[in-house]
């Protein structure tokens, strides 16, 4: 998603591409116009006029660098669904747990994943193995509900900068897996997981795993360094060949950074007037390239803006 | 999605975990389960199990092989859908069009589109503009339906193959822009496509494309190719610097090689009751790992088995 790349960009080649567009013949040839062709899915000029308040600043106590040969992605942590999981990942950064350990397997239309392939890494203060947070307490969560019908959950929204779900019913919420969202792989037992070995979807919804992974998290800039890997070769996407693996140099949470070397990165509040706007804007996309709105959007298909801290 | 491989490797794998899961101790810690973490969505007993006639060649004459210099990607069209595309398309190859041509764009959590940048590339006796096939009749179009809601057709399933939604009101079916999905770029005017340009979705389902751009088929091996390009840093993944662009060694119309160079490829035929069994088994995931079945399954979460001939 890397949205706040995508967004400065897009915000960037605006006057370009509406000066082209109005200047093109209807009849111009695809290619002339091939890159009005696809829009991002970013109302940009609603974006740019939003004011100061719709966003927020990351919480550097809650957010994680991932330290690639490649560069740094940038993981927003959710201590409102998973505070025990948050914790001990947080401690085991802090330990350098994470530090060379390996990307592992990148799955074609699924997910990457990295972390401690042996199980015998010491964890140190922090623990190896912590009860499943699959679901919370919906009461009293903040929630900005979809309108539109969701194929797995009763609802469907955004809570804190999060896609979310929820059933009022039985009173749960949880993370659900759609891109660029990070989880703590387990093994059969609910219980397995920790965040010893963590994984970011890099394709398609995954939403079959949703309440049968503890979500963590959502990578809010540098989702490219995962997503465009190779995929490994191997059963699930795992690298055949060590050679193959990816170091991380560092996991570490940013508030621990000094201020000059941390990224300063606002996310759009998901609880005010311009999301919702936002909102209605991708579901009824308007403009003169798109013919047939769809009047509709799936929590996966909104992506959650970040920006760049003016 | 590459099914072919995936199948392949899981069901070589199967005996491996199967063996492993059963040794492990429910408390194993996670890495060291951490393959079974992620279950393939493809159930493969399933269908290791199906018979022959579940199965059926891709058609050659409807192929496509989109040779790059890191290998083929292969694209079954969908001249049930988009007649006029196809046949426009198959002129193109025919005549060499795509030979030297340029992947110019590849957008992260979006698509590769590859084409005329120029839109002045002689199309010989094929068009330039093709009059748009957004849609289709429905009525007496083969359709397997999903029981499960969609967040944006009236109804989704599957048909010869691909990945489709209908509105038997209005008596109209068409293809939905899934992970591996191949469309034409356009302009602004609805007909100014014409298969020139072409993208295929290399992240989440991009609904909102449904209805607005012509699809034409669907990458089925070889999607690491292009989902695991770099991202271009340009306005929409424009790669900004012609040195990145991925140049098109050819396009052939699979037919029109001799049998020994074909890529021999079977899809999973969507009307059988292996298929139904295998969409239920999606729906309902079982097995040690799996706690919550979703019960749902949605329309681009439904990998379209495809293998290479026995």
């Amino acid at each position: 998603m890397r949205n706040a790349l995508r967004i400065g960009l897009v915000l960037a080649a605006l006057a370009a591409f509406t000066a082209q567009g109005q200047a093109a013949d209807e009849n111009t040839p695809p290619a002339v116009q091939a890159l009005h062709a696809h829009p991002a899915r970013t109302p940009p000029s609603l974006l740019a006029g939003a004011p100061a308040s719709a966003w927020r600043t990351l919480d550097p106590h809650d957010t994680l660098y991932v330290t690639l040969p490649q560069g740094r992605v940038v993981i927003a942590l959710a201590p409102q669904f998973a505070p025990r999981y948050v914790a001990n990942i947080k401690k085991l950064a802090r330990q350098g747990f994470f530090n060379g350990l390996p990307i592992f397997r990148v799955q074609d239309d699924g997910v990457a994943e990295w972390g401690d392939t042996t199980g015998r890494k010491s964890v140190g203060t922090a623990r190896r193995m912590v009860p499943a947070e699959f679901a919370r307490p919906s009461r009293h969560l903040p929630f900005t509900a979809l309108p539109d019908p969701d194929t797995y959950a009763p609802q469907v929204g955004f809570s804190d900068g999060f896609p979310a779900a929820r059933d009022p019913v039985f009173d749960r919420a949880w993370l659900v897996n759609c891109y660029g969202m990070v989880g703590a792989a387990r093994g059969n037992n609910v219980d397995s997981g920790g965040g010893t070995t963590l994984y970011a979807i890099i394709g398609g919804p995954q939403r079959d795993l949703d309440r049968n992974t503890t979500l963590v998290g959502r990578v809010v800039q540098g989702m490219p360094l995962l997503s465009s890997l190779p995929r490994g070769k191997g059963p699930l996407g795992v690298y055949m060949n060590r050679s193959h693996w990816v170091r991380i140099e560092s996991v570490q949470v940013a508030s621990d950074l000094p201020a000059a070397k941390r990224t300063p990165l606002e996310i759009l509040r998901t609880d005010t007037p311009t999301f919702t706007r936002y909102v209605q804007a991708l579901r009824d996309r308007r403009g003169p390239w798109f013919k047939v709105p769809a009047g509709r959007v799936g929590v996966c298909a909104v992506p959650i803006p970040v920006r760049r801290a003016p």
